[in-house]
């Protein structure tokens, strides 16, 4: 069985935005063909989607076309929005749990769900973790920066423990570089340069923030295989030895930390999937697409025949390693 | 032979700053025992250093202790000064360049140079290029980012081609990492976060701002293996297919460019150094040591053992590829 625990949903409508604080930072959707629309945010089309982002059977018959057995869905990133007031962050992170909810309903043996929560404001984001328990979700996606901080900043603590109490997963995803002025060429690059440092960011932050000494036991996945977190994972773990800046401030190795992190293998590249496992170990990584944004060039059976993973190592990352992740079975 | 690209000097003493412009940016040394003295800069002790950074008995006595033949001396990076004024930055940069002129001078079959220069300015920079070809230097050392500008922005452009038309080496170093407010946890932080992602965007920089097109044949380092680029180079290599926002800006897919960067193995855990030969190349990859502020805790024979290097790939990584870096021989 292969799970793939990094795809994203779009709604196929959003409530109105009438009389909402928002205004122009709703979202909303622009049906421009069937199977296509754009998602319209301040007026401009954010990206254009197809149906597979909605539409359960178009999904399910593309999980077949991917090789892949089951999703846990969550989120467009972009729809964590953090910078709406509290109750429009509220109303669309309920709306996107909702929406994800029903997907579940139409295909319970394809989906799991990561729904969202308004981070703009941490207690109503723990307080709504206990909705999304309810509802039967597994956990949440939170973006890598909120508003510009980390989400390993100690103010964010009370909400990873939350999560880490009721069992619920975190998947962080990369959003909105900072240091965009350091970028040179074309804005699209954000993507490519911008997000694979957030990620890396991120989860260097959950480090040294101290937040998983706080919040033992919290299981939390890093998109794109960590972004470049890995690279420099060795250095920060350096920092943790003789005198250095970590040693006090957290109570374990970096190395301790990232290897109970989990990452999902869209790295473009087995050489870099490779290594990751190398560096965390095969009971961390895990299948992902960034459907149906990207689709998988390879299948998850062509990655770890080149990967040369045994029988055992395949389940874990295929399937064992993402139910671990969501809390699902032993 | 072993030759070390990566490793430091601080001149014993500067010239003083009576009637500079700089005032207490004006670094200056503070001896506080023998052997030891305070890097003081705006009337701080930016580090406390040993007299290897300035010695040359002691410097080539603690090569032997770590099996180095040679070195290519470089500045300390904080030396490395844009935020000076034009003549305060040339005066600064050619002492620099004058003090490694007299170690090399002192033990002319141990040292290469690598000098510096007042990027502040681009065309002086440009111009003192000729006079650090002149005095015999191999190239210069400039720092991740020019007052918050990386390195590939086109202003730098005329820079890198005089660089190239001369045949100089240009060591980009990790420095001043402009997004601190994203990292949580102790200052000292900013090396172990901070530097690799430096090195990245510096080096996805010079990819992306088409410096390499411009300056065909330029041979640049970046320190500490690139820091975390490797990670965010598939990422970025797959921007330049299909419709992706390089295709068109840059002549050729930025893997290429990678592969003809060089980088040193200053990554601290051989799998990391392992990765990086893996993407770059065999000839790619120097030994460094970031001495007298760090020294390797592996030897350059250990390491090649550890990492199953063939005899000819030992000779590549221990000098042939400095050589080449260098301009030095065929």
């Amino acid at each position: 069985m292969i799970i793939d625990v990094h795809n994203h949903i779009v709604p196929e409508q959003f409530p109105s935005s009438a009389g909402r604080a928002a205004g122009k930072k709703w979202p909303y959707m622009e049906h421009i063909e069937p199977g296509k629309a754009n998602v319209m945010i301040e007026g401009k089309n954010f990206r254009t989607v197809q149906s597979g982002c909605w539409a359960v059977p178009r999904r399910v018959a593309e999980l077949g076309n991917q090789a892949v057995d089951r999703q846990a869905l969550s989120p467009m990133p972009q729809l964590c929005d953090y910078s709406l007031d509290l109750k429009d962050g509220s109303d669309l992170a309920m709306f996107l749990n909702e929406t994800i909810l029903r997907m579940i309903e139409a295909a319970p043996d394809r989906f799991y769900g990561l729904g969202s929560v308004p981070l703009q404001d941490v207690d109503a984001a723990a307080k709504m973790l206990s909705k999304v328990k309810s509802m039967g979700l597994h956990g949440v996606e939170i973006v890598s920066n909120i508003e510009g901080v980390s989400p390993g900043d100690p103010r964010f603590i009370p909400f990873f423990k939350e999560a880490a109490s009721l069992g619920l997963a975190v998947f962080i995803h990369a959003q909105h570089p900072t240091y965009m002025d350091r970028l040179v060429g074309h804005p699209m690059l954000e993507n490519s340069i911008g997000f694979p440092i957030e990620s890396a960011l991120a989860a260097a932050s959950m480090i040294t923030g101290g937040v998983i000494d706080h919040a033992p036991g919290l299981r939390v996945l890093f998109s794109h295989g960590g972004g470049n977190f890995l690279l420099l994972l060795p250095r920060l773990n350096n920092a943790y030895s003789g005198q250095g800046p970590l040693k006090g401030t957290v109570k374990r190795a970096p190395m301790e930390y990232a290897r109970e992190f989990f990452y999902d293998d869209v790295l473009f590249d087995n050489r870099a999937v490779r290594f990751l496992i190398d560096m965390v170990g095969v009971s961390q990584v895990m299948i992902g697409s960034d459907y149906p944004f990207m689709t998988r060039k390879q299948t998850a059976d062509q990655e770890f025949t080149e990967l040369k993973l045994t029988a055992e190592e395949r389940e874990l990352v295929g399937s064992k390693n993402a139910l671990r992740f969501l809390g699902i079975g032993d």
